[in-house]
């Protein structure tokens, strides 16, 4: 049986359990050990989305976690969007503060009152930064490890600019590097929406956001960008004197990749019954070395190993060999479970040369290579590996769209997952009304209409009030 | 004028303000931003730290940074000692926690609460996990960026063993990393010293922590390790299965690296009154390169060094070039300010060829490298400047050991900086009250007796109640 489709949520705990990513046992809800064969694929993710972001002109800070009541509460939707879940700090040993301090949901606040202590004329603009760093939310529902959690693991760009030009081509530029890292890197495939109004993030203009599948079809809400226009820049005071001698407030942008969650991503759409699968670039371990040996050979085949791990290692291919008790069969699996991309298995025919089998944890496919090769052979295969990650991700992805017409059609398509395109009557708050409705009859949720689309329904209804449909909506179940 | 020597503290905030490595106007004492030229520093420093613990068999992992008010307190001494410094939190959204939960001055009692889960029987054994992470103490006294604030960053990492003998092997094992990174990847010398009882880390059997000095004299207390033995064990029922049937406590250890610290020592030690000097290693930026133009060869010159930093770049330098409006000499001082080891100015000369300057932060000598060669002369320069701000640094690290035979000496000594040894009645606790009256009369915190060290007084009486001596201890003013 296929028991990541057939019952993905059981998959999904076991696979964290088993493979060793996480525990929830910490005895606060919400909150686990991150354990680290997790760790370290993380922190190469975060690695590769710090160059990006960095090659693309961020530069990185670290802001201060507490945030003083003050200056949250600046912000009247922001502070409505995030108050009900925001941990509070009261006070330090026995004394209690007189004003209290949030424990950081979001570091909007605490940035803008520096930007505003930073930003002068022209030339400190565009003001690029990004922190990588926790946020805590006191989360209610059910939460999941990587997926939902009171204290989760993410990166927070922060972009203030003189014109609304070029915020709106950051929106694009985030866009970009969601392409780049998210889906070309980490091979999860996503679309960015618009997200209705009633969905913004709390004192947004425009919410943009990636959303993906999980193979149960719910929908995963990846990196958003939020085009907060001059909204927090007036509540700040973020102005800057323009070239034409006028002061002005400036335009700001700001995108969050969730570590956390693409991970979640990661496990859920490489993985299969086996396992993880890893993309090479983030695999702790690329290529795990298992000696296969007698009493006679032991000695040559473990010197075997340990000289092809040197070689691989010198090459910056990350090579282990497993010297444990256990028998192959019983490393195959443990590798396997962890999703370690190549396996090299080492006995006597290996001794005598000159060719090594290699095993692909993709395919499971084996190959030979030449030992004088290993090493480019290996280069190369990493290549297609993550090539063919990519290509099965993006042909699950492609069959997770559907339309309907009317809510009984809706009603039929949202339960096989994905997103389902309807005829609607506004993604603005007009139309928030419907979408209240929809969520009620199907328990789905608008996602939005399609960033940069150009498909306009016409002569077409909205399926909930009948109405003439304005636009395409995408609709669907969600985490 | 010296102002580095003559009025350090000045010193050290100017060059943390013009260098731009912190802000502190956040409004919270203690809270600072840690701006990107920092961050970008401190980024590697934690790299380098984090590959030597992994090199020595450590793994990340990340903990809770909550930790339940029941689990905090659960070991006697470590509660007393932290608790007048812990924030709490106490509850979310408008809601009031029954339970209220510590934000992590320190994560012992966490981490631990996990170990007594995850450890069974001896192949369980060692755990050794580190992570790299804030804690939050509210102090109470003055805060200084990288110094002491009420968010500070740094790497804690907690060892369990099954013997005692293991433990005490990995008490030298930290030492041996800090001299690995702290001081021949860093050049920050230290001195290993066996902390007295009445200042032992709360909860532990010893503690080793390594002292260095500023250029004022007064000491830095820079990563110490704790052996715990098997308090924490008892306490939080961590135990094995011994191969012998039995069932013991593990023995612990940990180890904090606090990074922040060790940055400030970076400015304070190899800084001088034209900012800061970066070993090479940690430089964001390792060789800026300054176009020297006239209009005439502008675009020539230009392209001749973007030429330059990608011919270094590809090779693994972290070269740039500032093509800033502002004039060559504005931009060395700057460059010199933020501390980037190396500078090579292109001119009309250098246009010809074949040569290039380069110009050294640490000593400010000119020297000339071959244009065919300057990956590799850069690469040994680099090395050298390592070296040299090693040697610099030890050679002051030298003068700064003093010894006094009575208290009369000492008040003398003392006022010169760094450490004066004195014999002493004892490094238990019956030397406390000695330990004490000292401190009011020289203003000096003893830091303990030298880690490993075979001196003992022969005749010698404590300077204080002129019973006999049975330690030599060092003593001196401390941050």
């Amino acid at each position: 049986m296929d028991v990541k489709k057939e019952n993905f949520s059981e998959w999904f705990t076991e696979v964290i359990k088993k493979a060793e990513l996480a525990d929830l046992r910490t005895g606060m809800k919400g909150f686990i050990v991150n354990l680290p064969w997790a760790v370290q694929i993380m922190k190469r993710m975060y690695a590769l989305y710090e160059e990006e972001l960095e090659r693309r002109g961020h530069k990185p800070a670290w802001f201060p976690s507490l945030i003083p009541e003050e200056l949250f509460t600046k912000e009247k939707k922001h502070v409505e969007g995030f108050t009900p879940e925001v941990f509070w700090v009261t006070g330090a040993g026995s004394e209690m503060f007189k004003e209290r301090y949030a424990l950081r949901p979001t570091s909007e606040t605490i940035i803008y009152h520096m930007y505003s202590q930073w930003i002068r004329g022209r030339s400190d603009l565009p003001l690029k930064i990004y922190q990588s760093c926790q946020v805590w939310r006191c989360d209610t529902s059910a939460t999941r490890p990587f997926l939902r959690g009171r204290e989760f693991y993410w990166i927070e760009a922060h972009d203030a600019f003189a014109t609304e030009e070029e915020a709106r081509a950051q929106v694009r530029e985030d866009m970009e590097m969601t392409e780049t890292i998210m889906h070309q890197e980490f091979g999860i495939p996503f679309i960015f929406f618009q997200r209705p109004e009633w969905d913004k993030f709390p004192g947004a203009v425009h919410t943009y956001a990636a959303d993906t599948t999980n193979p149960d079809g719910k929908i995963s809400q990846q990196p958003s960008t939020h085009l907060l226009g001059e909204n927090f820049a007036r509540v700040f005071d973020i102005k800057f004197l323009d070239s034409d001698g006028k002061e002005k407030y400036v335009w700001q942008t700001c995108y969050g990749p969730a570590i956390w969650r693409i991970f979640a991503s990661v496990i859920s759409i490489h993985g299969d019954d086996k396992g993880l699968v890893l993309p090479p670039k983030i695999a702790p371990i690329q290529t795990i070395i298992i000696p296969i040996y007698k009493k006679e050979n032991e000695q040559q085949i473990k010197e075997k190993c340990l000289h092809l791990k040197d070689m691989l290692r010198k090459a910056g291919i990350r090579a282990d060999v497993d010297f444990s008790e256990n028998t192959p069969g019983y490393k195959y699996n443990e590798w396997e479970l962890r999703g370690v991309p190549t396996r090299i298995e080492i006995g006597e025919k290996e001794l005598k040369g000159p060719t090594f089998t290699v095993c692909r944890r993709d395919t499971g496919k084996r190959q030979n290579i030449e030992e004088v090769k290993s090493v480019s052979e290996l280069m190369l295969l990493f290549e297609d590996i993550k090539k063919n990650l990519i290509k099965r991700a993006d042909e699950y992805f492609a069959k997770q769209f559907h339309t309907a017409n009317s809510v009984e059609e809706l009603e039929k398509t949202i339960k096989l997952g994905g997103f389902t395109r309807i005829p609607f009557c506004s993604n603005g708050f007009d139309g928030q009304h419907c979408a209240e409705e929809l969520k009620e009859r199907v328990s789905g949720n608008i996602r939005g209409t399609i960033y940069g689309s150009k498909e306009v329904p016409e002569d077409e209804n909205c399926i909930v009030c009948g109405k003439p449909a304005k636009v395409y909506v995408y609709i669907g179940r969600q985490y």
